[in-house]
């Protein structure tokens, strides 16, 4: 395995060399750390491709770069496999690490294999940012935006373990295995936002996670509801709004920010290619609600359940 | 979990916080990033205690950090845990990692826990280095050093295995569940070192690494054969040659130096509190072989093969 590995990782330019058991490079700025753990019986349901198991881990952690405004530089693989896994597998899940490593233009400069009888991939990843965004920044009066509709990645999961394999949901399926980081939209923000964090554990917790760090209150005027997926809910006797808060594994950015700073962030975000949906403010008080029929009512801390528990 | 463990992470005094899924830091040289991943079901012997995972899933990152001659900086934690463990676990295991944060003086500056059948910590390090040592540096000549005495690791293993806990062998289990990682020695020594590793892989498979790297062969004149695990091998019908070739676990460094060098890395070491054992030295053509009753050998890739397996 490591014969098939160590000549695919990338050269950082540094003293160590693929082969090393490290990577060192000489950083520009304030260097930004964070990693996420990818687990087989948990995060990746039966039937997904294995490429797209190489492409979320990354993506994964790359959203959590992101969310601080970071320029990613390096990602980091530790790998556990079951022993019986086919070194076929393998390629399939390294081939989507590297679809993310080009896509996103970041060196996968150290990997590692272990056996596990779980697979497990556990990414790190390293990057560069003038003035790393904190998840607990708020302001009261701030403004909270995100970068795009919710419930896409749920409404997908759902179709793939209902095995509703109908080419209308394709998109949406898609959304699920073939999530996104934020990056430009990420660094841009970074120039206005108080605070931010990615909704990969679904618009409500994220706020909770928010509102836990910064101890004020996120009010949700208006839901980012998907049309598609309020057509999917629709076919499916699924409740929309569950599946835009509650769903997870969505990689958009959750932005507060000063209202006057509105128009600005909007934008710069268009010109990445991003939108900007307000969808509330920050209040005082801690906690999550939302305007539903003209009454203010408590958001549940619903969230990203692992499926099948 | 998160309520635990939040609290207890390190500050970096960056702009992110524990509690953000990041931490930052202004790195003041080059940056070596590394890291080591400790599965349950092939690491850890039954009745290893859990402060002891802790301990070891830091030390085994940052030995690899010490074997470029990196000073630690931060760990990043990410954990996969069976969805039945106590809590109190969780607070063993981490309390190891506490433990081996202040016997390195390095930040704990990031964690994550998820669901996993197999029990998994996947550690980070990154640390500072001038000139990072890689370990495919060696030249023709060079005289081949390590840190300390081989075998100890593996006899103490030995000793949890087969349940013979007498009092004896205590030191020798000692070195299996509490090994250090040889920071200081390595932050000397990369002022000498052509190239070097840490010997966890076990002597042979280490050799055969940097063999690999540097293309050239590596000749073992004299074993740095452990008095106690020579007792122990004794007492036990085992070769104790085979315990110091294919141990593992054990975080010595294996360093290649100039003759030239030889006194100066000595008295670097010793001022370090570690000892310099000369075993032999770099030739031409790619390999591993030792002096074994005045002939030349090749010695096979023995190497840590995980317990049980």
């Amino acid at each position: 395995m490591l014969d098939y590995l160590i000549p695919r990782l990338s050269f950082a330019g540094g003293h160590l060399r693929p082969g090393d058991d490290g990577v060192d490079y000489l950083p520009r700025g304030r260097v930004v750390v964070t990693g996420d753990m990818l687990v087989g019986s948990t995060d990746v349901p039966p039937g997904a491709p294995m490429e797209s198991v190489g492409w979320k881990a990354v993506t994964a952690s790359l959203s959590d770069l992101a969310a601080t405004g970071a320029r990613p530089v390096l990602v980091f693989v530790e790998m556990g496999l079951p022993p019986e896994m086919e070194l076929d597998e393998l390629k399939r899940i390294w081939s989507g690490i590297e679809m993310a490593r080009d896509r996103y233009s970041v060196m996968v400069a150290g990997g590692d294999t272990n056996s596990c009888r779980d697979p497990v991939l556990a990414v790190f990843a390293l990057g560069e940012a003038e003035r790393p965004v904190p998840r607990g920044g708020s302001r009261p009066g701030d403004l909270i935006g995100v970068t795009g509709t919710f419930g896409r990645a749920a409404a997908g999961l759902h179709s793939i373990l209902t095995r509703d394999l109908d080419h209308s949901w394709e998109a949406l399926r898609r959304s699920f295995l073939w999530p996104v980081a934020r990056i430009e939209a990420g660094a841009v923000a970074s120039r206005y936002a108080t605070a931010m964090i990615d909704s990969s554990d679904g618009l409500a917790r994220s706020l909770y996670d928010m509102s836990r760090n910064s101890g004020l209150g996120y009010l949700i005027e208006r839901l980012p509801v998907d049309d598609e997926v309020t057509r999917y809910a629709l076919t499916h006797g699924l409740d929309p709004e569950r599946l835009v808060l509650g769903g997870g594994e969505e990689y958009e950015l959750i932005i507060t920010f000063d209202p006057s700073s509105e128009r600005q962030l909007r934008e710069e975000l268009a010109s990445v290619g991003c939108e900007l949906i307000v969808i509330g403010r920050v209040v005082e008080g801690r906690g999550v609600w939302r305007v539903q029929d003209g009454a203010v009512v408590q958001v549940p801390e619903l969230g990203w359940s692992h499926f099948g528990r």
